[in-house]
């Protein structure tokens, strides 16, 4: 057995011993950006700051750049130049300003990149960091949903490594670590089927943007809060997985766990099924990002079984739910459908909040979305970041104009 | 990310490339021989069979060497030589008869030896293997828990590989792999529960060994179903575990999880615990130990979460089931303890299956076994595999004369 014999091991057992390493974070005010912040915080030691960017909260910027000691502080709304600037006069942090500069951002030396810009506003940034080869801690879900061949041909160029932050992702990159793909039959996501799991269609009809907020286990932005409400999450997800680990598409799969426990499950073909558990808290995958193959200490809540007393597990309801298979068929029809769908999908979520659709409607206009961009020639080959964005843009036009039949 | 670029991955998916590998099996006839028999059967061009082995079922050990083509039948039994010769007479097959035979087969050249001898009769033939540097497929407990220090010594020098054929065990070794021992904070084994999960202490006085033998999930051989009903197989297992892997007494934990899928979990510092899932069936624990590091296909039932709907946890009621902590109790005492343990267990159950004693008496006499033992200097260092069988012997000694006090 490739172990060390029990006396070895047990007298030769090391403290922590996570490397210092050099970190950037981009986007450090969103939840993600935060959390990270909080581990660096408790581990000092581990970690020296290189450069932290934020697209408006330049308040906060300027205190985390402080607290850290960070080098470099960039805001991404140019017109708050002046107010990081003043804010950050003496420390001896440079400022910068501006997409540009976010993007610079990216290119600084570090040796790990957390890439946490929500939204379709972080593919630049976070392409940039996988250019310059760099361990690449990916909270972004639009680089792979949207620009996954791309972006995996990038990783593959440059040696980049990447290291997904999502907690389902995460605990399937701790099952499939290195296996033979061979020998994996199937990779099962799991989702907490959202605030509305239990709701009947007429309910859906009438849900709030808060009720749709209000997720039962997970403290998140509310652009992936809707998404958890509509499972468009999971269906991103889903997408996600296909370019980050060796399955194909049919051995992809969703179960729906409320207490959501258990993050992912990996089956093989001789019976085993290894899954990833932990309590909800995204301390857990992105510490896994900052310190794999090693593990660092965290002060997550422990998981108490015993405690919890159950754990259960139901298939989706994909009638209620119809995100979830509009995902799948955009990762059939393959090539720019899956941007397509991102992007739509991104239009009807800020409808919604801004109470100018109902919550049903959301899957609907991604559906429309992918037909119509399928008949307006939207679904074709990548052509490069470039090529992606320009669909971006142009699936999002198509999505507003759209969401004009609501109101 | 160390893993294939999708694109490479997806293209490059071999079929099923186990290596042909020789083996033998030492017990084939009991419950674990059959099923790895009934694996070999199905992938014949995977194995060479070169040695079986058993104590008196002549008939069925013939009859298996002739369906697999082995090349060495032993027979342990003396008085059954007759008959195994003339069962296999003109098959080109060889048969040997008695203890010594059974070693001589384990010395046998070959790739791995399944050691699924049950009980103490196991410890000559199965360190031998270990002698040999061999692979060890290990289905036996009593070579870890009588002769944990012993064994794991003699593994260590020769560098035979110990892969546990225990669905527990299994499922730990699938999860630890190669982590930083540092990182493990907690293994959890989970135990069934047994028959007599929810009977109260007076249907416990009462129990039948045909109450006893209807475990709810496993079908096993007697010794261990009783050893599942008393909890103590759990115990027995906490101190397999103790040797196998990286973790100290106190990080070994039990929880009573009555539907037997999850079969281990390993608690990480991050807050991740990762666990190894499976319908009850030996066939998978069996094929990892047969395929590792790759992994077979079997034929067992696929896990199926939503038709399962719930996993259920709690804690051990160790008033109840006093076994799990007379283990933990002779870890604590260490040196020979736990074969002193092992040894009165094997005879208190023995007179339970023989209606000599009640349920609860089982758990006494081991109790009274240790505490006798202890002052009987029983409970000394191990003094090698040798020493370790005058302990057994003592102790099965002790233990009769403890169960005088019942009839």
């Amino acid at each position: 057995m490739a172990r060390l014999s029990s006396a070895q091991a047990k007298s030769e057992m090391p403290h922590d011993a996570v490397v210092r390493r050099s970190l950037s974070i981009l986007g450090a005010t969103g939840s993600i950006g935060k959390n990270t912040l909080d581990l660096v915080s408790r581990t000092p030691d581990a970690f020296e700051i290189i450069a932290l960017t934020a697209q408006n909260s330049v308040a906060e910027l300027a205190e985390s750049a402080k607290r850290v000691g960070a080098r470099l502080a960039v805001i991404g709304n140019e017109r708050q130049y002046g107010e990081l600037k003043s804010l950050l006069s003496g420390t001896g942090i440079k400022v910068a300003a501006g997409p540009t500069a976010v993007v610079a951002a990216a290119a600084e030396p570090a040796d790990c990149v957390m890439a946490a810009i929500v939204g379709a506003a972080g593919l630049e940034p976070t392409f940039e960091a996988v250019r310059q080869g760099r361990r690449l801690a990916l909270a972004n879900k639009e680089c792979l949903v949207s620009a996954g061949a791309v972006f995996m041909a990038e990783v593959a160029r440059t040696g980049a490594e990447l290291l997904p932050v999502d907690s389902e992702h995460s605990a399937a990159l701790q099952v499939v670590g290195n296996v033979e793909p061979a020998s994996i039959e199937k990779l099962t996501l799991t989702a907490s089927g959202g605030p509305f799991r239990t709701w009947d269609e007429e309910q859906l009809a009438r849900a709030t943007p808060e009720e749709a907020l209000r997720h039962p286990n997970w403290s998140m932005g509310a652009k992936v809060t809707i998404d958890s409400a509509t499972l468009m999450n999971k269906g991103l997800e889903l997408i996600e997985a296909y370019h980050l680990f060796p399955v194909n598409a049919d051995q992809l799969g969703v179960v729906v766990h409320p207490q959501s426990i258990v993050h992912c499950l990996v089956s093989f073909t001789d019976g085993s099924v290894i899954a990833q558990l932990a309590c909800p808290d995204m301390r857990t995958p992105i510490a896994l990002s900052l310190s794999w193959p090693q593990r660092m200490t965290t002060p997550t809540k422990k998981l108490d079984l015993v405690a919890l007393g159950s754990l259960t597990f139901e298939a989706p309801d994909e009638k209620r739910f119809p995100a979830l298979d509009l995902a799948r068929e955009a990762l059939r029809r393959g090539a720019t459908a899956p941007a397509v769908l991102n992007a739509a999908n991104e239009v009807a979520v800020e409808a919604f909040l801004a109470r100018r659709i109902p919550f049903p409607a959301i899957a609907q206009i991604v559906e429309q979305g992918l037909d119509g961009g399928e008949s307006r020639g939207l679904i074709r080959s990548e052509g490069g970041l470039k090529g992606i964005l320009n669909v971006d843009a142009e699936a999002r036009q198509l999505a507003h104009s759209l969401l004009d039949r609501y109101v």
